[in-house]
Order: C-alpha cells, then sequence, then structure tokens
C-alpha cells in the first residue's frame, strides 16, 4: 500500500508558529514537564529513525524518511510553550530561565536546522538528507549540552 | 505576527500511513509504552486547545485551531505502531491485544474522525468545527472506555 504523503508547508517563517503559541497556560508545572518531554520523545523517535537509515542500519525509504521528517519539523516547534516561568524541573536546567535568550537562540537553531531536514527528505536526496541530519544532530547535542541534565 | 500555516495533505488515506508504520521497533515494551503515553499527552493537549473553544472558553483564533487541529491529526497516526506484540503495560488493556481487530477499528474511527476535524479547522467554520470536534471526542470515549484503564 502506498504511503499517503503529508506535505508540511514549512519554511524559515518557522519560528514564527511558535511565538504564537509562547506559553500556553499549563494547570501545573508537572503538566508543562509532561508535555515538553513527550513532545521531545516523539521527536526522537523519528530522529532516530532516519538516523538509521543515515547511519546504514536501516534501508532507505524515501517516503518514510520524509514522513519522519515531516513529524520532526512539527514536533520541533511544540516543546517551548512548555518552558515557561515557574515550570522548572524534570531534565531542564535552570539556565533555561537564567539565560533565556541563549536557550531561546539554541532551539531557534534547531527549528531551522529540522526545516532543511525536511525540505531534503522530502526532496528525497539522501546526500542531503545526510548532511541536513548532520546539522540537525549538532543542533540537537549543542542544546542538550548547555540546557538538559545528564 | 501572522501564524504560519501549516497544511496537512490528509485525506481518507490517512489510515494507509499508519499501516506504514505498523510495529516499528523499540527497544524494550517500557520505550513502546512511552512512546505511545507521549503521543496521546501531545495530541490530547490540542485537542483540548480546540475543546476550550468549542466551549467557548477560549476565544475562536482561526490560524490556532487549524495548527492545533493538523497536530492532533498527525499525531492520531502516530500512537498504534508502539501497541506491537510484547508491549502490554501503562494504561492499556490487555483487550487491546485480546480483542486487536476492535482495537483497530476504534483506532481508525478516531483517526477518520480527526481528519474530519482538521478538514473543518482547515475551513475555519466554527459550527463545522464544533461538529467534528464532538465527533472526534465520541471517538476517544468510546475507545478509553473499551482499552484505556481508569
Amino acid at each position: 500500500m502506498k504511503l499517503h504523503k503529508i506535505v508540511l508547508a514549512t519554511t524559515a517563517t518557522v519560528l514564527a508558529i511558535g511565538a504564537g503559541f509562547a506559553f500556553a497556560q499549563f494547570q501545573k508545572p508537572e503538566d508543562a514537564i509532561k508535555y515538553r518531554q513527550s513532545a521531545f520523545t516523539v521527536m526522537a523517535n523519528s530522529f532516530g529513525k532516519i538516523g538509521a537509515v543515515v547511519k546504514g542500519e536501516a534501508p532507505f525509504n524515501k517516503d518514510e524518511v520524509a514522513r519522519n521528517a515531516a513529524i520532526v519539523a512539527m514536533m520541533s516547534t511544540l516543546p517551548w510553550q512548555a518552558f515557561g516561568p515557574g515550570t522548572e524541573g524534570g531534565k531542564a536546567q535552570s539556565e533555561i530561565w537564567s539565560d533565556n535568550a541563549k536557550f531561546k537562540a539554541a532551539s531557534e537553531k534547531m527549528q531551522l536546522a529540522v526545516v532543511d531536514l525536511n525540505k531534503a527528505a522530502q526532496s528525497g536526496d539522501l546526500e542531503n538528507i545526510k548532511k541536513a541530519f548532520s546539522t540537525a544532530g549538532a543542533s540537537c547535542k549543542n542544546c542538550h549540552d548547555d540546557f538538559k541534565k545528564k
């Protein structure tokens, strides 16, 4: 059965999406922590599936990579609304709040990197996917190094 | 700043998407449980935001409702791959595995209902959104009554 293609119209203005969702209300800090961890869990799963293809551990199925990249691109816009004031906890370092501008910049770098990954994935060129995956992965690691508890 | 519109090309063939992702490997049952719960958490959050609008508890912002419906539609296709054999646990009732055909039918009913919700949301007609939301909500409840632990 042919996979139905999901088209995500993503551009550099992806950052505007997040802006519209800044600090949506969560009833309790635990709800915010659960939400952001859930968004990262779903994102990491699809990112990891692309990684397996990039590393040659899984066959290159264009439709599946394109679908996973679309999931990653959408998920990448979601966690930030759940890092509002008073939601410290979980795996989040306190620097997210004490140096929020740096955290925001790192999150935006990642979102732009996965927009590029999604574009490469939709085009179906494996070499471009590999490059974009590497850049996106570096943007994840960069942010985790500074802002995620070990 | 204007929200960038995300377009999900969803049709009744949405079910084909899930089929392509059936039983992706998870290292451990706990990973599958964490993944499916995460997908439901993200889906429920966006569904709840639409619900607040439908109930008149939040203002009707067409772009936000459309975006949340697109998130719900995408998320609705994800959890099922994580209900594979040997992944019993969490809030899942054993009937998911012992009466899997019924569970699958309920999951497909929900996925089709949220495709309709997404169509209504993209069109921006609040009355249609209310109707589609009600049908979608009933499909959630129906499946939870039979297959989710209290």
